[in-house]
């Protein structure tokens, strides 16, 4: 039987929504605010979720020590303090709306996680605004 | 691949449990202190979630800004700062428990978005107990 | 040495804005929506202070057991699931602003406790409105 | 049409992360400091979820106040301010972890409610770790 | 005797901490990942305590559509979805540290509130770091 | 001008109100479930706020990186996972209720941190029960 465990973690950072391929005038209208060429941002408060069975022996589904230093090195290190459209690689041509936010982070932990773990990503992007992503 | 978009909204308003057809003994043996003839109240926490594909042109699954403004318009606009039982047509006849409102919100959405959108309801009556619909 | 502790509580309750003394369009002019004739509602969350000394032989300042059944007695009790207006005697002549309730509330408190802790009171009516009072 | 009304609960608990199989060694190299002999505690914060039909005739999918007792008398009551390796029958030889508590809560539930409603359980062991159970 | 209101709000910015006067090498001793030249961003939550008497007519201390609509128009709208180092004027020339931001906020509502009411600015830059300031 | 930076913290630990020189009896009487020989335990919140003036040069009141440090150094490290009553010296002889637990945590930091600051201490107990103290 199945049971899923959460670990929260935390980033902020600066992005605008902008695809290159429009000039400003088009994100603009499409975006407005959201656009604005000179960044805002926003704190990030991430939540994945880690679904599969329990290991009887240890009756953990996995070591949470594990999965938060997962979490810090593939995601809060690489995205935290940083703007996003400017220094993360996955946002060079990709739109940062939350939405892509993450699925970006699911495809990141998914190649570290074994395939036994099923994986699904909340993301809020401000308190009212947020997503959830499984890869279904 | 889906993914569920999340909004979050709010009002208060005041109601009482009770059916028409039943005598105020009735409603207060199976509604106790939630049926007080001269109405209580609470804010509702409400989270409209949205579950579709990416638009790969925006990034969007759907725009928040229009689904904010819908969310306004059938929901916030109609019920905030009323009695349910006295001024909301729906609960004329309908005992507006949090359930059953859950299930109107639910529906009145419905009817205003796109069939490719499924849609999910969580309403908070209080911080203790709230319900989610989905239609399903 | 002065010490600060503080108690959560909850009531809900139906109220609108309203004075006796002025008739329907001018309570309306003044009060908004707040003054809706069929009444609306809040989820009321109390936060009690109490400042006062560590007694050296418990460790407390005050029991917490005692000034949760207090409040209990006194505040939710004669609130919960009440019409502020119509049924309790002491916004029988009194508009039921947060201001004024947390006003009373700290009334009702001040009677029942020893002179020498001094009462703050925090009432949110919503997650975004809130009052402090002190007495003084 | 499906619906999940949820409720939630707290309680307070000691307990550490042991297996009595194994020596201090082991579990120490195991579980770290959630292995401390002296034990460490939580404030375990508990979302109770039931899924099933509304009641047509009183727009209630269960009585908060009927699930509520059955809460507090088989969770809350039994696990408040014990500690749950020395004093929790259900944790004589079943490592109190997040994720084996969620299915003891799950169990003892199971057997007081119809077959008609389906449960799911949210413990907080911290605001950062929490675990869903559904017994699927 | 007195009594404090508080109303919330809300706005996300980017920023870095820096000052013109120094070299880069400079800014990033000792403002860190803070000083990323590239900006970096937060959902500010903002809470605005009014202190003063309550109005007897009204029971009021203040309208709270108003100082809802003030909060607007002097601090959301200008800073919202904002770069506060490049765009926002009192950040010109001055380093939009949490605590410079709450002063900022604290002068421009003074201005624009009568004097017999007290003003407290309490600014969240992340959910773990905040401050208060009200001009003693 | 004073403002006041905070910095939330947490730690999570067992313990039992407990008097050495009381007999069990008595501890019960005056503690009742609290006072569980067997221990039960708490998720602790911590606020730790420091008052005084900004520094025009950095615009900081202090360097919250050096704060956090010191909150992790002096308070985390040694309470987190630990049995208060049994492994943290200040409570041997000192009964740990949450104030006299907030009374040591700003001791602690007092010695630690120069004059010119001044501290407050929130300690959250459980999401009900909290206290501050600033030593005056």
């Amino acid at each position: 039987m199945a049971i899923t465990i959460f670990r929260k973690a935390h980033f902020n950072a600066a992005h605008r929504l902008f695809r290159k391929d429009w000039d400003d005038k088009k994100n603009q209208e499409v975006f407005g605010k959201c656009s604005n060429p000179n960044f805002h941002g926003h704190n990030y408060e991430l939540i994945v979720g880690i679904t599969g069975k329990i290991d009887p022996e240890t009756g953990y589904l996995i070591d949470l020590k594990i999965l938060k230093d997962l979490i810090f090195q593939e995601i809060e290190e690489p995205f935290d303090h940083k703007n996003l459209n400017v220094e993360v690689p996955e946002f060079k041509n990709l739109n940062p709306t939350v939405e892509n936010i993450a699925v970006v982070i699911w495809e990141k932990l998914r190649v570290k996680l074994e395939m036994k773990y099923q994986i699904s990503i909340t993301l809020y992007e401000t308190p009212r605004n947020f997503v959830t992503y499984n890869g279904n």
